[in-house]
């Protein structure tokens, strides 16, 4: 696949200085650009080097507007953005032809668009429906009445709990679970011991969602646990039943949220944050990575990091530490 | 499936106010009742709210008692226990017919008992032995000689290790792996190279455990990695080699417990916990979110909650976190 | 298997004090030692114990040398590794036949080298290369022109994504995913989404390396996520894109690595820490389970260990919290 400059620059919503007919082949790092490549740079410091790479063009900012230039440049308000989209150009195809590997086992009422994969051995069982243009990976078990909609991408191992519902454009990274039982128990008093809380709620995940490489994600007890469009959760991450995520929101790599968290639209999540049960987190708050907390808690604070455990906003706890290293040094 | 509120009360060991012979479907949350629903409240605050749903019938604490209810209620010293045991009479029954799917593997020498199900593509090898009325989930790997007890739950693409033992109706949820190697290596003072420490041991989990999503528990060393009777353990949970848990525990999502740690009867564990080696964690104690526990530590209190890093009861690191607020504040 | 003492003397370079023709024919803990059985200890103080138990003969440090010994010794400068040495001599041989499994899905193009193993049901993509003596456990899924050395040992239900590389002797448990996409979005300042960076990298684990269950690996966003030979990775931790990991290096339960952390050699890293994007982690040093380094740092500290959040050298740390409880207790 090669695209003219041009080309590029009219998929990004980037403006060409220099030669517009330079052909483009690929995306690289600076670091690994061959000829033929494109790169980007986000600030001048990086511009030297950029234009020093292998690289056929560069896509930068306004800053390397006036600038010398041994290259080609795309100038774009967001030049990490319009990097990020020409490389959807030149993405490799699928060589996978589409279909229903022989493998696979579909129950006959099982409804499928068009342009569906489903990979060797992927267990579909009654009532699943399968949007348009949606791959199924290797492996992959769904449980009844499983619902994926058009253009989702499933990779191997995936097992989905029945009744789970994906919208469009949804990606599930390998060994991923859905809708499984929350964790809920009764202790009876009079024995000590625990009985399962009933688990028999459902799990819907909105539109352009991405979850990780063997994350969780529990059903509702009796209700609905909802991940809402656009949201995007790294790997080992644990959503708990009833949870409530908006749209937009980020969660890194091992964060857990608590039975009935709310997380609004817009919210920021670092890795390996734990989020107590009932906890709502306002929009537009940034958790940084291993804050805490507590059960119940309500924070507010568009913009604003909070850190540590429990967490408080930044600034205060920052000083806190500062002030306690002082105190011991002497 | 219907029964009549006289039927569900002698279920749950409750007392019938009102109508014995209101006819009730299902359970229900209060927000999503349907007429015919079962709901229960465990508090006077809410009770109003449960008598306006649309649910047939409340289960309700003594405290409901005397008050005027337009809804007949069933009375119980545990109405959430009460509501979880009800739960059970209205459970779906499975669809699936009992017995091994054609696309399971199964080797000859494996013993089931009565009323198995084996799903799709299942791989048990030699020496496993089922008990009757449980469940192995398409794409399981069960190695040579491991046993399962009756009316056990495997969910799909969980692997156990050879060797490993589980007692009866034990649950184990999608991607958990069972008995694995643990994480023992000698390092060469010569050379700094790692060698395997031996992991040859078991792993034995005994009758009424519910293991969660992608939970990895380790098989012993040497010896043997032991999980009793009824403790409840989420999702991706780790269990290192040689770990003792007692009785009723409960572990909360990504919290583990490295090798040789000791959890004794009905110790709780919040979320994201770390137990470091050898510790012991004496019975009845609690461990808030988060909080670590240094190696070869012992924690003892019966009902006291410990928090923090290192843990300390919580009464002393909230008087701490308070007492660096203010001095920060100025 | 049974080896005289001088056998296992020679095999792992111990002097035999005793009878060098008494039969060994396992290994065990002091515990659940049975006649016939080698056992070891590291100090004197275990001594006794050992020499009380069943079994046949003792590996032991110099410290044994002169004391009146009832079993025969061996007596090494690292009587640990000399053990986990030993047991490699006593390993139960593999029952299962060389070949590979009817029901394993391998593409025509896949390479394979002599004495390998494919289990039930593994789907091995076009252009896979699999080198001489090893396995590939039931279940499993490799991408297109994944490489895996020679005498690897991958178990079951691991997915390997596209060209992935694997070295000599990898071990790779139950459930792990190598090379999943990493976690790279770009914000939309005008409408608040996120869109996906590229992640076309690749990913590129060393001879020698073990991973545990249930972890994950991303490849690089576009180079390469690298670790390097020796290094042992725990169940359930993850490494982000573009990680460097050096050699020798330990790495705990739960812990995770952010996008572009550097970890030099010899690095030891306890569980649950967690390490942010674009830190380098110096050569010899030792990060405390749970701790937390900020983005960006550099912690240097040959044999120095780090704790708590943001990680400071024990000592310090130490100091603090001391401090802060005599305050708290007035």
């Amino acid at each position: 696949m090669r695209h003219s400059l041009e080309a590029v620059a009219g998929h990004v919503n980037a403006r060409v200085v220099g030669d517009r007919a330079v052909q483009v082949m690929g995306i690289a790092s600076l670091a690994s650009a061959k000829p033929g490549d494109l790169v980007f740079v986000e600030d001048e410091v990086h511009l030297p080097k950029a234009l020093q790479s292998h690289a056929a063009a560069v896509i930068a900012g306004n800053f390397a507007e006036g600038a010398p230039a041994s290259k080609p440049l795309l100038i774009s308000d967001q030049p990490r953005l319009a990097f990020a989209r020409a490389a959807t150009l030149f993405a490799s195809p699928q060589v996978v032809s589409v279909g229903v590997h022989a493998t696979a086992i579909v129950h006959p009422s099982v409804r499928m668009g068009r342009d569906i994969i489903v990979e060797e051995r992927a267990v579909i069982r009654e009532g699943v429906n399968i949007g348009d243009g949606s791959r199924i990976g290797a492996g992959c078990v769904m449980g009844e009445n499983v619902s994926i909609g058009c253009n989702c991408q499933i990779y191997p191992q995936v097992t989905i709990y029945k009744n789970t519902r994906l919208g469009n454009r949804v990606i599930v990274h390998a060994g991923a679970v859905l809708g499984s039982d929350g964790f809920g128990y009764v202790r009876d008093r009079n024995t000590g011991h625990y009985s399962k809380f009933p688990q028999i709620g459902t799990l819907e995940i909105e539109d352009d969602v991405e979850i990780g490489a063997n994350a969780t994600i529990d059903r509702g007890a009796l209700d609905t646990t909802r991940i809402r469009r656009g949201t995007k959760i790294d790997n080992l991450v644990h959503v708990a039943h009833n949870v409530q995520i908006g749209e937009d929101v980020v969660i890194a790599a091992q964060t857990g949220l608590s039975g009935s968290a709310v997380v609004e639209d817009g919210v920021v999540i670092g890795g390996q944050v734990g989020i107590a049960d009932h906890v709502r987190i306002e929009s537009g708050t940034i958790l940084g990575a291993q804050s805490g907390i507590p059960s119940k808690k309500v924070i507010r604070g568009k913009g604003v990091v909070f850190w540590g455990t429990p967490a408080r906003p930044i600034r205060e706890y920052l000083k806190e530490l500062a002030l306690l290293a002082k105190m011991a040094k002497g």
